[in-house]
């Protein structure tokens, strides 16, 4: 088990074979096992198979090919529409439209999307997660006709690899691990966490590309500046609002 | 693996016996391995072994016996301080201060969480996730000392199991998968797929015990009301903000 998820490495490029119906449910299954809060299980997995909804999906996601490419795209959903229609069918009035429930239906769905990504590799499977899910999560729910109380928090492709990418680095386990309280970092800290990193023959392959002086750089101009972050932040609040988890009062 | 995920339960009683120090950083370790947005890896986890410290977490987590008794307890938090940090240390100026970076680096923790619970099943040890680490995330920030930009999303603890539940209950594969689109539910299917849930002995228990006509009842009269949901949904915003990730325009 550990020895899979030391090897676990993100397949963006995918071989045409299907993958066989009681699999993808073995996956899935194994997804349902997860930790859910109060094992209330508000999550939801959208499993997209059709050409015609991944193409819009794929829009969605940036235009990343690999959502063309690969043959199951899912998407894991905070949702507590489900268990909010079970409380109204059983003379229980749901309090679930606010804030809290709403962060706790997206740990459900994430906690189930991990067991869902490794039980994929067991069954020797690739996958890649999609960090545009909440990005675009307004076009996510118009495509997927998601309902109120239902919001997108992940999704990922999902195949058999067409390629076998070499493991991606790691920060050194004292850089991501505080003892018995958070200990803040100084300079010479920070040099040591980010030094294997700052040193790869990619990353000095990306400064030359780019023109620029540090990765650090390449992160705030090029892949998540301020700018992007704050539209899709001010975006992705308004999707939490409009699927109706913002009444806090 | 997938058994392994199959027999999963949470563990609420552990036995005294100390979890060796290879093993819990075997464990972290293959939390590491997890997919992170865009490999930045902006999570933390505050490993807390210490009695002194345990007993505050312990107060924070609604007084659950087990954050005392189990050895280890892990804070899983959303983390773009030591990012940002790294960035002004490279000439970057990061823009990470906003609601959509907050939720990114909680995927990342929340992933990395999953990981380290069945990393550490894998090893024979039993975990439990404390769905409170949201509810007061404020306590959990000045007993860690979290500074700005780093918050709390999952706290689990873990140590050798001192009792070996059953397995729960889980609403059937049908029930939380939705085929190419979201496909809303009826009555009849909300009866469905909630019908062994409800015929359960420990449910019809519960019934009498709480004196209530249905279970969906104890859900939102006792367990997760709106008026709690309302005020720790308040309580949780407020300190995603004072943690400085709501600058958004």
């Amino acid at each position: 088990m550990i020895d899979l998820m030391l090897s676990h490495r993100s397949i963006r490029k995918f071989r045409e074979t299907e993958i066989p119906e009681h699999i993808l449910n073995k996956i899935l299954h194994a997804g349902t096992r997860a930790s859910t809060t109060g094992n209330m299980q508000v999550y939801s997995m959208v499993v997209t198979t059709k050409q015609e909804i991944k193409e819009k999906l794929w829009s969605a996601h940036f235009s990343q090919n690999m959502v063309l490419e690969a043959p199951v795209h899912i998407t894991f959903c905070a949702d507590f529409n489900r268990f909010s229609l079970w409380c109204r069918n059983r003379k229980a009035e749901p309090g679930y439209d606010n804030y809290l429930s709403f962060f706790t239906a997206a740990i459900d769905a994430l906690l189930v999307s991990q067991n869902v990504a490794l039980a994929a590799e067991a069954e020797g499977l690739g996958i890649c997660y999609l960090g545009t899910a909440t990005y675009n999560a307004d076009q996510i729910v118009e495509i997927l006709e998601l309902p109120e109380l239902v919001v997108p928090v992940a999704a990922i492709v999902m195949g058999y690899a067409a390629e076998q990418p070499e493991l991606t680095d790691r920060l050194p386990l004292e850089g991501v691990v505080h003892k018995e309280k958070y200990k803040n970092y100084v300079s010479a800290e920070i040099d040591r966490i980010y030094a294997e990193k700052e040193s790869l023959a990619q990353t000095l392959e990306l400064l030359k590309d780019n023109q620029k002086e540090t990765l650090a750089q390449i992160f705030t101009d090029n892949r998540y500046s301020k700018k992007d972050n704050q539209f899709f932040s001010a975006k992705y609040l308004k999707t939490i609002t409009d699927q109706g988890f913002m009444n806090n009062s």
